[in-house]
């Protein structure tokens, strides 16, 4: 069993519920922020706040979220147990629920339920209110905190588009490339027409060979339908030329 | 003149630096964090804040800003202007001055000092304290605000990834293509190689003669095959070949 090393940070908006018995009343906030960290290797840190009067904290050690494995059934690694955790607390719908007594009353007791999605185990974790300077430490941890990931994302942005704009610089030189090649075979077949031509005019053979070989044609072509376009070589011609094919395969390697 | 139409909030963490006569005293923060948004089209808010005791604001309108511009002496449009305050306000060194006048004292005065690089003219905002709950209000819409930006940015991460994933597969194909066309160019080239053995064997000097019309060589051979090898293409035909090539050329632009 292994803690929660680089156990990067989880910062989250987790909607608001009531407890059963609970009256909501007013002046409460609607809106809360969670922030989820490893302090230490051995400890997982939850807290959440509204950052006015309501902060809540949770500190879990290894040991006490190895038995909520147990007690909730998950089975697997501790590092799968560790992604699961994770995907629940990122999970859209993490739920943060309240309990007020009286109107009067501040919050009473708040719970963290969530699940990495419907019909999954439930992860519940019951948070502990934070006071004054406490409160402001945790609010402060939190917002520093996710000031550095907002950084640290706007730098992923940055390197992304650094690595797309290379690769728009390899899909033009590719472009390029295949141009030339194109161009060459271009060149290539217009000299076979011409020398097909030439030997038109001494054997007469049919004659749509001229537009087969445009390169317009050949350029979205499957290199097998091409095939050279089966230039009227007489059988006992081609004969020869396979003898010659291989030759020529062995001069390739000798290159 | 215009205002501060979707103006995309700026989130930054000032450098904090003392006042001359100051007493830094112990006991205070030593990070902030600082906000800068529209609430309307007419107004910039400046938000700072330590999460702790001290939060400062300023609210300042588009004419405020017209007379500090007049003030710092910076030309141009007021979309001109406007950029270069964001550009400062995003800069690496905003400080934030801060004034203490006792140990005893909180902060007693602070001012934001920004400007986009040395050399450039400077932006000077002074600051007032924010206390209560109107502190805890800016520190809220602080980092729901600073949530909202991450989350947003985190989304831009999801879609350069995107981009570069739709791009390494242009790649692929532009490869692909490139290597049809360069194989039918080998191709090409192996036949024309081919076609070439072909010619040194038929028109071959005169004294191996003899044995190349043998019997077993002649049974397959056709007689007018011995012309169409005639390859090497005198200049009165290489000019008719060129008047064929530029039929050729009209065809391919009927296709």
């Amino acid at each position: 069993m292994e803690g929660f090393q680089e156990f990067e940070p989880i910062f989250n908006e987790p909607r608001i519920g009531w407890a059963k018995n609970s009256n909501p009343g007013s002046g409460l906030m609607d809106q809360f922020l969670m922030h989820i960290f490893a302090p230490d290797d051995n400890h997982l840190k939850i807290q959440v706040t509204d950052y006015h009067s309501n902060t809540f904290e949770a500190v879990k050690s290894v040991m006490q979220l190895d038995d909520m494995r147990d007690c909730i059934g998950i089975g697997g690694s501790w590092a799968e147990f560790v992604e699961y955790l994770v995907a629940s607390f990122k999970a859209e719908d993490v739920k943060l629920v309240l309990e007020k007594l009286s109107d009067s009353d501040g919050v009473a007791y708040a719970k963290l339920v969530a699940q990495k999605s419907k019909g999954m185990p439930l992860i519940s974790i019951s948070l502990t209110k934070l006071l004054d300077n406490a409160a402001r430490d945790a609010m402060a941890n939190m917002s520093f905190g996710l000031f550095k990931a907002f950084k640290r994302t706007k730098n992923l942005v940055l390197q992304e588009k650094e690595h797309s704009l290379q690769l728009t610089k390899v899909i033009s030189a590719e472009k390029e490339r295949s141009e030339n090649i194109q161009s060459q075979l271009g060149k290539r077949q217009k000299l076979e027409k011409m020398n097909s031509s030439d030997r038109l005019d001494v054997s007469g053979p049919p004659a749509s060979n001229g537009a087969q070989n445009s390169p317009d044609k050949l350029a979205g072509r499957d290199p097998a339908s091409t095939k050279v376009t089966n230039r009227v070589v007489p059988a006992f011609r081609r004969a020869k030329v396979r003898g010659a094919l291989l030759q020529d395969i062995e001069d390739d390697k000798d290159n």
